[in-house]
């Protein structure tokens, strides 16, 4: 049951970094709502590696196959299911790895658990199954569209340098920038503390916020099935994610409870809130207010350096540099992101369909 | 779906603050084991509220009552029912909440899901439907000592008061501490801290830290099912949670990849590590190292103070003092945590074991 | 997993037959809706052992206690516990059953599986389960209605006596029937078979009917989740079912296409068929028409005679009458087809909701 | 989640009929285990259209694609992806279904649940579907053996040719013949049967017995999930499956208890029963004796024959044959019920592992 995610919207994946093809089926698609997929592949594209420096040159189209569930451009409630095909592994440069578990990768823990592991590109523990995230979370963005809620993702730090809070954003940079962040400044400095981490053969992790706007109030399934709950489980399922936030997060565990209190007025037969410290849910039920969250990503543990590790042997072995990797992974997380919260919003907005007769 | 926990060993719950009685099903339980009921009630009592200046007033014998599952001292495989009964409920206390949405609190989020709403302590949305979740996690616990895993939890941090690493701490000393911080110095500083933010009707939140020791490597269902992301799920599904960190968590965002690798050594037929950044979970799987994480907790947004909100028709009101709260949640909330820890690992342990033939 | 049924109206049991008691939470309630408790009691009351020669003399009072999930008369959309005392367990009746496998009963199946079983009264594996799965059927029951929607369940054989089509039925004398016909003169003649049947220490099996009117066309998640094998799988967790038979079932085996098919006309906006061959679902879908399906149940395997089986250790060993047994379970069943029917038609309907955006 | 079938080896598929593909994912699938892909290419075959008179004429070689999951041979422990292309569509001769109805088919549903349906060869409706599940079985199929399991499905009834019990079968007659039933007396007056109906331009059902042999006693989820209520799920989901028998089935309501006892006598350390009524599981668990059980098929609704219907504005409208059908699915179904029992009863033998630390 590892490989499905959501409850009624629903993604189950497959695919190793060096096999044929990546892929998933999405069921629970509501039926009748028209989808562009030329928009979809768009979006996929953003995730794609080769863009840029900061990420893995490895050359992939990363065209999405349909193959089910959408009959003259309409979904038909069926499972749409999808292919990407894998075009530019290179298995060869891998080799070295076939018993070798490199340090804080999964190598050894998917040896000790499976007793078999595909060695090559990191196997299925390899972000390449990110890709299966990005086109569900895709078609789930084009329906919340047409529900009026809006997700971004931005990254708002890599290493040291951090987004300050309060600068006026323009979410629309944040995909022209190569470490998508919506502020020219910052971004040109992430790229600079990438670069330098490059250069010494080094690499760097990073936070990555997530606004979600226009969720209407009542989203959540408690107590186990809260919406940050949801949202938890699904941000710290990304490979190399580390952290997670709610609203202000960690933060508020130095606050004084009267500095946390998120008030409420009653406003044009709505509410306005004037603090969002809890990040738009409350007792695991969105409140109306934009949600938002921040997940951290560790560094990529792969260096561009000479390596010491163990062997399945138990034998110490020196790992020199191969193989092609992202220096950076935080700009490509963003897409992750993004597409994780749009299916917990669109699949608990469905399930919140069922809460009255 | 909401109120079902885990995939083999699950737990289903039930109950609202002031109704009878909060209880649960445990489903999946491993038949054949000793079970020390008075064993599991010691472990529930940590978490009654009443014992201390720190926690809720509310006196409740929290006396679990099984009804079912356990037979001659061992259980039989099937369901666990068991029911812990409401006692203290004053019910009158909370009159004036009918119709008010306090702020930070699930009281419109509810409301606004539901269209009607138990307003009488919370209702549903009250922690002490978490009494549920420990005496899962107890019977849990009593599983895991069996296969030699232990979960400790303990409070790190209360406000700005926060325990410093490479303290030797005696856990023992963990329960006998109103606040539960093993180290003794640091407990009384948080009392202290706690007894300020009390003086002037406000309250504090705080961190909590797990660690599992004893994970055998191999626990864990990539991709979705990963452990951290079930530990996420689990830990942020807890009352005024607001931020998970995985092993050294965000603090790994702004280090260097050179600076945050696990390097590995073979030793004595096993693995030795000579770090432990990733908190013992590399690829969404247990890598044999001691398991650690965090989680933040936000105050009780209750104060002893008079609060400004609005009711139902959209009204300003005020709130005056009124019940019986938790000034701190957190000391409390470690019990829970350790619940939840417990309760993931035994379900990724019995999962482990359809990963063969 | 064994122990939850549904999908969103989810309900989870526990309890064995001589255990403190049986009860269950039902989850996915949907809020808002007025419960009649009295008239869920009354439902209940039907299932009740001791009513008449026909079933089991033990005597309960099944009182249904409602732990949660109800306010002021009101669903609240969360869980609803409950729990059904057991009274007159008299488990030194059972005593010489502990190392004994009765034949086609669950004993030596149970012991295989667990290593372990309660074998007072059957455990777990006695039909006493069945009360829970009546009292959360009810609640369906009291929802359905509010939709429009009818379950009706009867006995249509028991032994060779079986109820002729075409008859005009009186569904309200279903329940003042002892074997729950509700044709007098073929009740009467069932109530002289198993007279017959019990004079002479043995026992009957039976045929229930079940048909659900005013079901709306669009019910069923096809392929797996086909409303049929949703219904299908909800009865043949009956204990002592043994065959399900979804419209005109296996008779439509030996006909031609052109004999069975389900013509539609249109009339005053909607459809009538001049058949109903399906059951009123085709494709695993309803369609509007009546549903219908039979349920065949086995005779009890506990006869008042002398039996022949073996022991733990494979002794053979003569087992003689003793205990309270039905001598005929059909009519209890009934209660037991009608109820899971209603928890699969609402649980269907509330999924059907996500269908659309 | 109605495509998506069991719990630890779950299987879920896509595909329409007309579409580009066929497909599924199977996750849960045990690692380590090597798989002969040329061997589940033959047991695909036998479910092919185009084999014989009695079959549909479409022609599609049906080669399965498997994506992932499997490494130098043997299984990964990851989710294996596989597709079947769809070559032989002839979407045209659909064209006049557009707008139609057609009686005793999914049609009118399908419009009713989604307002949107691809008409195009029953679209997701079509029995096409289950080629993935006998992908997915085939590969359980080759699990099974290893544990010296072995599962059987052969037709013993087509319309009123029954075969007679007691015969000697062999049954590796079963796939060489074009009807699946392994007597070739019988297979003989079964496919006089069909021609004269198709002939006529008319359908046939019939019914498949599955037998399974090797089962270990324990296997079976109670209460919900009776090893017997999950084969029930399975088989009644698929395409025209209408009844339902478990061991001797409805039989078994018009006899007395005495007749049906199924008798144990300890031998060889083991257990021999003198009779199986019950087919192998008792209170919902294997109990080590041979499973066998029954399902009944309604003839194909598609006549060649003009059909009088109604179209989507309620006109009656004239069907004219057309297409390529099957005149009796019963031989393919032998096939689907086959791979059905595979995964049920390798994700009960799964699921059985977790019943004890």
């Amino acid at each position: 049951m590892g490989n499905t995610f959501g409850n009624i919207f629903r993604l189950t994946t497959f695919g190793e970094s060096h096999g044929p093809a990546m892929g998933g089926i999405i069921d629970g698609v509501p039926a009748g709502v028209e989808l562009d997929l030329n928009a979809l592949q768009h979006v996929v594209d953003r995730r794609r590696p080769g863009q840029s420096s900061v990420v893995s040159q490895r050359h992939e189209d990363d065209k999405v196959e349909v193959l089910s569930g959408i009959f003259e451009g309409k979904t038909l409630g069926t499972p749409i299911g999808f292919v990407v095909r894998n075009h530019d592994a290179r298995s060869q440069d891998y080799d070295h790895l076939r018993e070798v578990y490199r340090p804080s990768h999964a190598d050894y823990a998917w040896q000790a658990k499976y007793g078999i592991r595909d060695h090559r590109g990191g196997g299925r523990a390899s972000a390449r199954e990110t890709v299966s995230r990005v086109v569900a979370g895709g078609i789930a963005m084009q329906m919340l569209e047409q529900l009026g809620i809006q997700v971004l993702a931005y990254t708002t730090q890599i290493g040291g340098v951090r987004l300050q809070p309060g600068a006026a954003l323009d979410w629309n940079a944040t995909w022209s920038s190569a470490v998508r962040c919506p502020d020219a400044a910052t971004a040109r400095q992430m790229q600079h503390a990438i670069d330098e981490a490059s250069g010494q053969g080094d690499t760097l992790g990073g936070v990555v916020c997530c606004a979600i706007m226009g969720v209407p109030p009542g989203l959540g399934e408690p107590v186990f099935g809260k919406l940050n709950a949801a949202l938890a489980q699904a941000m710290m399922s990304i490979p190399a994610a580390k952290s997670f936030d709610m609203g202000a997060g960690r933060m508020l565990a130095t606050m004084l409870g009267s500095e946390t209190l998120d008030t409420m007025h009653a406003m044009d037969g709505g509410l306005v809130y004037e603090h969002n410290f809890s990040g738009g849910i409350q007792g695991g039920i969105s409140n109306g207010n934009n949600i938002f969250l921040e997940v951290g990503f560790k560094p990529v543990p792969t260096l561009m350096r000479d390596i010491r590790t163990i062997d399945s042997r138990g034998q110490t072995v020196t790992l020199h540099p191969r193989g092609r990797h992202d220096v950076c992974v935080v700009p490509r997380a963003v897409s992750v992101v993004q597409a994780m919260a749009a299916m917990v919003v669109l699949d608990y907005y469905l399930l919140a369909k069922t809460n009255h007769l």
